[in-house]
């Protein structure tokens, strides 16, 4: 089991290296809030992780505020805050009653009031308050999804379907300021993409909303198509935003904790984007030729890929890449490949990511379980949960994309 | 240009290391022959390059011959040898009528005899004598690769519709001894699936060309799947194989090359199988990362990748695996990533493959070519063609799979 510990060892540095509770910290130190009120809102699978933090560092000073947060993600009750659990990948009922409660707690405030605004990944589906039904907003979430399209697409239709996303929240709460708190989870830092922006000059405009809308053939109503072709505030004069946290901590942390253990690491990328069925075998390929390597080795990948849901299983990115990986590494010695989410949920699953090492592909048949099966069906959780091929690490408290590891070992 | 002018050295000498006459040479010299007889057969893309090796060679000594090629790869007549040149990838009626010669040519051979056979990549489709309507072999063929199956599956199927492949060949030259010289254009080197193993005992079997059928719910005939229930040869006395050529010898006479013109090369793979499009994305994703390196890098992979068709474009694995790694590295300086198959001939087209730059993207816009409809129409040629993106080198005597290369230069 020397290589599966080897694993946990690193997942669990670099998720640990890209928590975002020092970053919170010093931030809110240099924040210089105004005399006022200060309302905390936070959103996003790190949400209530990062208002803990807020709560510690500023006692006494925050007035009221909301968090949202994924189902599961919150740790109890923060002083004066209202906590919200809601839907993701998906957002649902509580999406809405939360981000109305937001909008609720910044309403009526003045040019002394401040307002510390922290988000996180997952925000696009826990902070909504749609301008269509809700059935609509996850009828067009889902196609999109499904089809493929990436996170700035859908980020982009998102927006002009909603009351706060593209800059708009931030209009919500003029005269008082925004301070926001980025914890980045997609590829480049665009702040205007991540949760989509709320607080944030929108970049993106309604003629590309249109294109996208074209490019995926979606089903949209008469109402919703109108919307599509209404701006976004371009201009935002009461916010101040800091970035915090990267999938190149992630990185760096996983191969820095390599060297400890004695691999020879190399960062391969910081922002993989492709299928992560494709990345696997890419992967894999990496891990056969270096798989008589002399010395110990450790290949690193930063990134979100994407999935092409296209049968009925239960899975993610992450588990779809491990398992796609096992047939390119049936049968080596030493070698493993791993992928986690660092928000520690992959996909609709209970499962952070997966973990598949050269005897992998020979246990799925002594299950009977046809690896080339259950990758078509998008069933990567059954297949790998046969073989103790699931990585849980439970909700982490922080979100900066996904890491993906070979590991050749020559000990 | 020098970006470019690297790329041109690197694939030159790439191929030159890749070419068979030095191989075949050797080869031919330690096969120890008999006293009566010897009949030349050659097929493949590189079958006239190796006719003409063992000629040179064996002079006066080859009784008579065929050699089987792709249209615009025979270089001229060989003493005693008829030379066809015939469809690939999809055989026509010049591949049945030059396979029919070869029958003929090692008809009525004694003990004494002996067949020197001479296989390379394409010899699928330049070898062959189908038991089956022509027009069902080109439907069952165009319907594997349309639908993305790999190599190893269509041969498994063309093994059974065919007189002359999975051993089949080497039973029609009983008694006589057959020497085969193979150049590998298949990851892995099994000696059964090149050229469909005219002349190897066959692995692959009756019930796994059923299943694969059945995976892609292929549209047969009642005689082509009665066929698909019948065995090859699973022994074979009268054969000795020897193999040369690889894709690592490609991977690394690229990779010395790139020393020569300063670049620090890592050869990532020399066995990429993944979709043409995903290993241009994961190929651009490494460009990125490494893009502000201080020194100049070269990241090479070998393979072969696969292109699902679903548009009416014309192009390549090669072309299309370029063109997908345009917008991952559109705006880099000093970063370029080339793609080329060691034939020189990459899908249906006169070109080897393609080359992009930092500034691809800006130039394909510049033209009105939207890149993501282009792929999405399989249309990486007509692209490429407009922004002096095709590589071409026209045919190269060898086939050994195909070359991948990232460059990001800091001189």
């Amino acid at each position: 089991m020397s290589l599966r510990e080897d694993a946990e060892k690193i997942i669990s540095s670099a998720i640990a290296a890209a928590k975002p509770d020092a970053a919170v910290a010093s931030a809110v130190k240099l924040a210089g809030f105004p005399s006022g009120k200060l309302v905390l809102i936070a959103i996003g699978k790190a949400a209530w992780q990062m208002a803990r933090t807020a709560c510690l560092e500023l006692p006494g000073r925050i007035s009221h505020g909301v968090v949202s947060t994924k189902y599961g993600h919150s740790e109890g009750e923060l002083p004066g805050i209202q906590i919200f659990e809601a839907g993701h990948p998906v957002p649902d009922e509580n999406s809405v009653l939360a981000t109305k409660a937001a909008m609720e707690a910044v309403k009526n405030l003045s040019s002394d009031d401040a307002v510390l605004f922290l988000i996180s990944g997952g925000g696009s589906s826990l902070f909504e308050c749609p301008l269509v039904p809700l059935e609509e907003l996850k009828s067009l979430t889902q196609q999109l999804l499904s089809k493929g399209a990436d996170i700035v697409e859908i980020n982009t239709i998102r927006k002009r379907i909603s009351a706060v996303k593209g800059g708009r929240f931030a209009k919500l709460c003029e005269p008082a300021q925004v301070f926001s708190i980025v914890l980045s989870d997609i590829i480049g830092d665009p702040l205007d993409m991540i949760a989509s922006g709320p607080a944030y000059p929108d970049s993106s405009t309604s003629s590309q909303a249109l294109a996208i809308a074209k490019k995926y053939k979606l089903k949209a109503n008469d109402e919703t198509m109108s919307l599509f072709r209404k701006e976004t505030p371009k201009k935002l004069e009461n916010v101040t935003a800091a970035i915090t946290g990267s999938v190149s901590q992630l990185c760096n942390a996983a191969s820095l904790k390599c060297v400890e253990l004695g691999y020879d690491p190399f960062i391969l990328t910081a922002s993989l984007t492709c299928s992560a069925r494709d990345a696997g075998s890419f992967l894999s390929a990496i891990a056969r030729h270096h798989a008589k390597s002399a010395k110990s080795l450790a290949f690193i990948a930063g990134g979100e890929t994407v999935v092409e849901i296209k049968g009925k299983g239960l899975g993610g990115r992450n588990q779809e890449l491990a398992l796609s990986a096992a047939a390119g590494i049936s049968g080596l010695d030493g070698v493993c490949i791993f992928s986690v989410g660092s928000d520690g949920t992959d996909g609709p699953t209970d499962a952070a990511g997966g973990f598949v090492d050269g005897g992998a592909m020979e246990r799925l048949k002594e299950k009977g379980i046809d690896l080339f099966s259950y990758l078509a069906d998008n069933n990567s959780y059954e297949a790998l949960g046969a073989i103790d091929g699931l990585i849980k690490t439970g909700p982490t408290g922080t979100n900066v994309n996904d890491l993906s590891v070979v590991l050749v070992n020559r000990r």
